[in-house]
C-alpha cells in the first residue's frame, strides 16, 4: 500500500511504487488514460493487475491497449458509480461505496483470476459487481448519466441565449434547480474529456430528439390524452425506479 | 373569510359563502376556470375581487374573459410561484410564500385599486408581488419550469422505449433522480391540462432543439473546445443563479 503521491517524473520513485504492487488503481481523468499508461508501464510487473474507476469504458479500452500493448491482460477495466461533488481526501466516506454498482468491462485478454480479484477488492468496501461488455456499460451510462447532463447543459445554454435570460433566472425555482444541479456537479465535463464523454450520449440524443418531436406533435394537435399516457408512464416509472432505489438503501 | 367547503351544487350556500366579500382566491385546475366561474359567476357582487393561482396565465385570462363577460375587471391574474409536493390543509406551511415571486398580470380592465389590493394580500405572508403581462409570464414560466418537466418526461420515456429499460434503470443514479424529480412532482401534467401547459413549450423546445443540434454537431466535429465553453458557461450561470437564490433565501 503506497500512502504518499509519487512524482510521475521520478523515475526511481514510480519503480519503487509499483515493486510487488498487487494492484493499481488507475484513477484519472478518461482523456489523461493513454499517456498515464505509458508512463507506468515501464514499471509495472508481470503480476500486478491494473484497474481504472473511468466513466466511460470503451475509449478507455483502446486508450489501454494503445499503452499497454501485449501487456493488455493485466488491465481489467472498471467503472465505480458513487462519487461525490465534494473532493481530496477530507471529502472520503467509510460508505461510499455499500450497495452501489461497480461494472467491470473484462476483456478476452484478461486471466479469470484477474477478473475475480478486481470483483473482491469491490466488495469489501460492500459494492455490487457487475459483468457488462464495454460498448454495452457505454450505452446504458449514455442514458442514464451522459444525455441528462447534456439536456441539462442544453437547457441552461438556451436560456442564456434568450433576451430575456436575467428575468427568466430570476424565476426558476426549485425544479430548475434539480433539473440543473447534474449539470452544476460534474467535474469530468469541465476537462478536455468533454467531447469523448458527449459522444457516447449522440445515439440517444437522436432517439431523445424523436420522443421530443413525438411530444411536439401530441402538443400540436392538443392531443392531451397521448400526452397524459406519457408522463403518466413516466412518473409511474420513475416512482417504481425511486422504490426499488429506496429498498436498496433501506437494506444497507 | 369562509372557513368551510361549500358545495358547488348549491346555489343557496354558494349564495351566502360569496355574500359580500372582499376576494375570491381562485385554486382550481387551470382547465376548469372557465366551468367553476361560470358557476359562480351569478353569485358574485360587484365589489368582489377575483384573483387565481394557476401557472398558466394566457389561457385562463381567456376561459376568465368568456366566464365573466363585461365583469372581466373584477378578474385579476395571479400565479403564486410557490407549492409543496404534499397536498392537503395538514401540508401548510406558514412561511411558504415569504421571499417567494408571485405575478399579477393585470388586465387593461382592471381598476388599479383592484390590483393594488391584491397585491397587498399577497404581501401579508410575505411574497414578491411582480407585475408582468400574460404572455410573457407563459414564456418566462414555459423556459424554467415547463420545458424543463418535458424534457425529463422525455428523458424517462426515451429509457421506457428501449430494449434494455430494466438494465439502465439499474444503473440510474443521484443525477437522474434529481433530473427526473420535476417530473415526480408535476400534479399539473396529470390532469387533462397537460397539453395547455406543454404547449406553452413550443417555442422553447423548438429553440432547445436548436441549442441540442448545436451540440450534437460540435460532438461529431470532436470540438472539445467548443462543448467546453457551453458546459463551462452554463455551470457559471447555474451556480450564480444559486447564490443569488441562496442570498434571497438568507435574507428572510
Amino acid at each position: 500500500m503506497i500512502d504518499r503521491a509519487v512524482s510521475l517524473s521520478d523515475d526511481a520513485a514510480l519503480r519503487e511504487a509499483l515493486a510487488g504492487a498487487d494492484f493499481v488503481l488507475f484513477a484519472a481523468p478518461v482523456a489523461q488514460t493513454q499517456s498515464l499508461l505509458e508512463r507506468i508501464a515501464p514499471f509495472l510487473e508481470a503480476g500486478t493487475i491494473i484497474t481504472d474507476a473511468g466513466s466511460t469504458k470503451s475509449d478507455v479500452v483502446a486508450a489501454a491497449r494503445a499503452a499497454l500493448g501485449e501487456r493488455i491482460g493485466q488491465f481489467v477495466p472498471g467503472h465505480p458509480i458513487a462519487g461525490r461533488e465534494a473532493r481530496g481526501p477530507d471529502a472520503a466516506l467509510l460508505d461510499l461505496y455499500v450497495n452501489r454498482n461497480v461494472v467491470l468491462c473484462p476483456l478476452s485478454e484478461n486471466r479469470p483470476e484477474a477478473v475475480e480479484r478486481v470483483a473482491a477488492m469491490w466488495h469489501t468496501p460492500g459494492a455490487c459487481v457487475r459483468g457488462m461488455a464495454s460498448g454495452q456499460h457505454d450505452r446504458v451510462l449514455a442514458s442514464v448519466s451522459h444525455l441528462p447532463h447534456v439536456l441539462s447543459f442544453a437547457l441552461v445554454e438556451q436560456i442564456l441565449n434568450s433576451p430575456d435570460a436575467a428575468l427568466k433566472f430570476s424565476f426558476a425555482a426549485g425544479g430548475f434547480r434539480d433539473f440543473t444541479r447534474i449539470a452544476a456537479s460534474s467535474p469530468e465535463c469541465g476537462a478536455t474529456s468533454a467531447w469523448r464523454i458527449a459522444r457516447r450520449c449522440l445515439p440517444n440524443s437522436t432517439t431523445n430528439t424523436a420522443v421530443l418531436a413525438r411530444l411536439r406533435a401530441a402538443i400540436e394537435a392538443g392531443d392531451g390524452a397521448a400526452l397524459e399516457a406519457v408522463f403518466a408512464r413516466s412518473r409511474v416509472a420513475r416512482s417504481e425506479w425511486q422504490e426499488h432505489r429506496s429498498a436498496g438503501d433501506a437494506s444497507k
